[in-house]
């Protein structure tokens, strides 16, 4: 079965988003077996999207179209989607209802303007949006599918994982399973050396790496009759990868560090202060990404100035003054301090030199000292990142977090491959 | 003058990589004036790409196909271009002398596999590449022009800059100009009903709305013989909008709000402490994603737990144990303790119920506390937003960070429109 992926919107012609949507669609669709031969991005235009559209209803057996359900003027995709299937659009009475309701909880009255996005194709289903207005619309007619959803990405992502993917993974032939291991600590060549065999085998299980901030991801995959099946291949291929790589891996569920952090704090029945310099309240961010968090986070003290770090973490001034605001012995004293400041059983710090200025002749930009404040230990590891402040900061939370988790686990010896470490016990 | 996009690669179906090429050629091609009206994707494969380049040459001027130019049997752009044309692929022994020279240079001899990149439909061009080995392909055939380059980013950013863009530019009619306006505070179908009539006329200048989280994006844009010009048409659109919804309005030249903050900071000679509670250090990273903020912030105090906001931050127990941890007065108290606690000029605050637990009969999840103490005032605003937990902290950032924008800008009296308000004097 073929699917196919129409993403629409002017501002994507003119370059000023890129299109993720297009990458997670077919991401996830690849994820449950789906194959997808094409992807087409046109603007809001009727003529040009009912062209692209019946084009892709042509050759495909299922047409995903993204974006342009939105209120305004500029917003087609629903009228174009309706006239390309002959179908003339109904108002759904119990669809406004909702959207009206929608803005009343933030104690708004719904524009006008809105209500088009109550009206569906003659015999289409509303696919519901949890997290905003337009629903989307499941259309089918001669055999084909049409599927509308909103170019908000955050909303596509919900209908995506709740109710497309869930219908058409019953459509696909034999499903494709995946197992995703996450990697932190050494870089995708690194991991890709490593792992050369098993990569290039590409046997009935696939193994392929994908890159991203700070970590690397491993999706293991292989298409199965049944869950059993394919667990029993994919589970000597895991082994195999963890007996090489295992001490990097943070999760072989494809959960984010942050979690897998919650989970060993709940776990320990811990709680977490956390002290950041470069980070500038990133870690914070993360930590509080995950839902109940408020069961072990305490807080963050963010001490961007030096003298925050002394009157708000009790960092000893002649530390800074000796060894500097980015060093292996202030990160310590962040450590400790905000651990005895928040009353916390763990305390977790970073100092660093994020850039583009701050930088010294004995200390460049992306020079980080991370510290962990456990029990009765306390470890600071120095990293050397490159790249631009956003890439400084991200690694540093990542490095941060990655400690907790090593310290956490009882394993914080273990050293990180593709960057330079100094780091033990202080 | 229509050019169209191609990109190539079975790694964008799987949505193993985000197609950032495809943006990066559209922004080029709109800035030197030359409309883009589709893009279209297809893997490393002969027949689709045939057809695909087939139907961009039937109905458009210029094609940029990217990829599949490498190595690899894999890689078919070449073969299949010239077979779309109807050419004869031909060797260029000075380009296998080039690719050669290239490997040679890193102390490597040239793979018997890259020697297919020294071939070329008769007639073409070759475009230099600086960065690689594979060269891109000019041809042109009954009026229209197929250009191909590599799928590496880098490799395609060379030649589009250094040959493809300033040889299509002289084929271009006049340039656009765009100038990007930031609002907060009110939803995208609330300003578009504001605008309507400047929206619809589309005359010269177009305006755009696009809405992102907690902001919409309106573009200004339209053709013009020069820099001057265009200025001169875009003013008086741009007022007339400022006229109606102005106090919305963050930036009239696409600055995120972070920076917009930083610079009032800065104007002002204040220093900034922030605490935050359901935005986890959010604040603290939008802050501190701007170089140079060191110069006025101090540090943000993520206080989670109602301990850390009395010890941290000093707010009284007595005002947590009657109002509640998310209340107007816990909020003010945030505000003014963080100012105390940093010795800071502005102290910003929030507290709310990010989701998806946390929730009472009278305080639901999405309601939130912004307060902003800046000299002898201190504004607290009340916002219910919707969403889940990461829309709520970004909207609960984004209302915060404005806040202190429109406090130091001395007009925090302004209304919001879009969100529910009864803020004022504490």
């Amino acid at each position: 079965m073929r699917v196919e992926l129409v993403t629409v919107g002017t501002e994507l012609l003119l370059g000023q988003i890129v299109d993720t949507n297009a990458a997670t669609l077919a991401a996830r669709l690849t994820q449950v077996g789906l194959d997808c031969y094409y992807i087409s991005t046109v603007g809001d235009n009727w003529t040009r999207l009912a062209e692209v559209l019946a084009q892709a209803l042509g050759r495909s057996d299922v047409v995903i179209a993204s974006g342009g359900l939105g209120p305004t003027q500029d917003d087609v995709t629903r009228e174009v989607a309706a006239a390309v299937l002959g179908l003339p659009l109904e108002e759904r009475p119990e669809l406004w209802e909702q959207i009206q309701a929608y803005f009343r909880q933030t104690g708004r009255e719904a524009p006008a303007a809105n209500r088009k996005q109550a009206y569906l194709p003659r015999g289409a289903e509303a696919i519901p949006n949890p997290v905003g207005t337009a629903p989307g619309i499941w259309v089918e007619k001669n055999g084909k599918i049409l599927i509308c959803v909103p170019g908000v990405p955050r909303e596509m992502e919900r209908m995506l994982d709740e109710t497309i993917l869930p219908r058409l993974a019953k459509l696909a032939p034999q499903p494709l399973y995946s197992r995703v291991l996450r990697f932190t600590g050494l870089g995708e060549s690194h991991l890709e050396a490593a792992l050369e065999d098993l990569i290039r085998a590409q046997g009935r299980v696939t193994v392929a790496p994908y890159a991203s901030a700070g970590e690397v991801k491993l999706r293991l995959s292989v298409r199965a009759a049944s869950e059993e099946e394919a667990q029993a291949l994919l589970d000597p291929v895991e082994q195999a990868i963890l007996d090489r790589v295992g001490r990097y891996c943070f999760s072989r569920s494809n959960e984010p560090l942050e979690v897998v952090v919650g989970r060993l704090l709940l776990e320990r029945g811990f709680t977490l202060g956390v002290a950041e310099s470069c980070t500038g309240g990133l870690i914070g961010h993360r930590v509080t990404s995950v839902p109940g968090s408020s069961a072990y986070f305490l807080g963050s003290l963010v001490t961007y100035a030096n003298s925050a770090k002394e009157q708000i973490l009790g960092v000893p001034p002649e530390v800074l003054k000796r060894y500097g605001a980015v060093s292996r012995e202030t990160a310590a004293a962040m450590a400790r301090g905000v651990r005895e400041r928040l009353g916390a059983d763990c305390g977790l710090a970073v100092t660093g030199i994020a850039g583009p200025g701050g930088a010294t002749p004995t200390k460049p930009v992306g020079l980080v000292y991370v510290a962990a404040a456990v029990g009765d230990r306390l470890v600071v590891e120095e990293h050397r990142f490159r790249g631009d402040r956003a890439s400084v900061k991200d690694r540093s939370a990542q490095a941060a977090l990655d400690l907790l988790r090593r310290t956490l686990a009882g394993a914080e010896g273990i050293g990180s491959g593709g960057v330079e470490r100094t780091g033990g016990q202080v």
